[in-house]
């Protein structure tokens, strides 16, 4: 049996999360979310203020090749145990084991500026949703949530999340095949490629 | 039987008749086109001279009620009579007889400005190809097939397609449930929306 590797990109605030776990529920066991952001590289040698200076939106800062090899795993039917990142001591933590299972989703705002993940995925989806809609999400996730400041939430915005945005992740929407709009409330989006999906899983059993 | 009614739009030489024709071809006889470019409204009172100056990117210059009139009756069940429209004499030409299908594929580059003609589409797809690529396009089939001259189209171009793009085809994206990059060849897109429009159809039934 093929297994279907679907990509999911689009900026942060995008709602791929919630297109990736809306395919997902789609399939429940038939699939896994792989996440980019698992894979991001630890730093150990550094202190905990020069790790809070990484800049995360920058493709080097992923151990991009890991997750091309864990995809192959899984496509061939292996399972494996993938790494996992806590970004609030900005470390990785645990290796936890995942299954193979039909359709593997991957997510991450980099991942279509990796040739090798680009030529991996079967279907390549990018969430677009309006930077400024976009930056609403972040800075209300990250102060409710995570607890930081107005200020902080902007100057990292400014200084770093959106020139890599526009450095790497626009220009990256190009190799989509299919651009989703206004992310998880796209209700006619999501259907049709679930159902394009599950056709596409018909015809590989 | 309920119909189902997709709507295709993208601006000029973005690939979007390409698409209209392969949905088409995927469902044969349960598929009709009908093209917003029927619709441009005659002008028997001016000149052949003023025809040309007509600003035929603008959505006043075509007749939208009709068209969404059509698609009421089409999606009723009742065949219908469609104006035709010669671009060379710029004048309406002979009605044609329509029948009803059970997907009716509506495509246009301005389609999606009007909210009649949103709201009756059960899937809007927007085909997005970069300005430049589509400007080409639209040069080489100006020139070579409806032998203009370069000057002319550069003119056209500038003064009333790239104005009425920006200023009505781009918003209208925003419209769109699923946005198909680099139009026609987009292989990917395409089998996933045909297969995604099949269980629709299936649903309906």
């Amino acid at each position: 049996m093929d297994r279907i590797i679907i990509g999911i990109a689009g900026g942060t605030g995008s709602g791929k999360t919630t297109i990736a776990k809306k395919i997902f529920q789609a399939f429940k066991n038939d699939s896994v979310i792989l996440s980019h952001d698992y894979y991001y590289k630890p730093h150990v040698d550094l202190s905990y203020e020069e790790r809070t200076k990484v800049n995360y939106d920058h493709p080097d800062s992923l151990e991009t090749d890991l997750l091309v090899e864990h995809i192959k795993q899984l496509k061939a039917g292996n399972a494996i145990k993938h790494p996992t990142y806590d970004f609030t001591t900005h470390a990785r933590t645990e290796w936890k084991e995942m299954q193979p299972a039909k359709i593997i989703i991957v997510e991450g705002i980099l991942i279509f500026t990796s040739k090798e993940l680009c030529d991996l995925c079967d279907v390549k989806l990018f969430v677009h949703t309006d930077a400024d809609v976009r930056f609403i999400r972040r800075l209300r996730r990250d102060v409710e949530v995570r607890g930081r400041s107005m200020d902080s939430v902007m100057n990292q915005y400014l200084h770093t999340v959106k020139p890599m945005h526009e450095q790497f992740v626009e220009p990256s929407k190009a190799k989509a095949d299919i651009i989703i709009p206004e992310g998880g409330h796209n209700v006619i989006a999501i259907s049709m490629i679930v159902d394009g999906i599950r056709k596409k899983l018909s015809h590989e059993e």
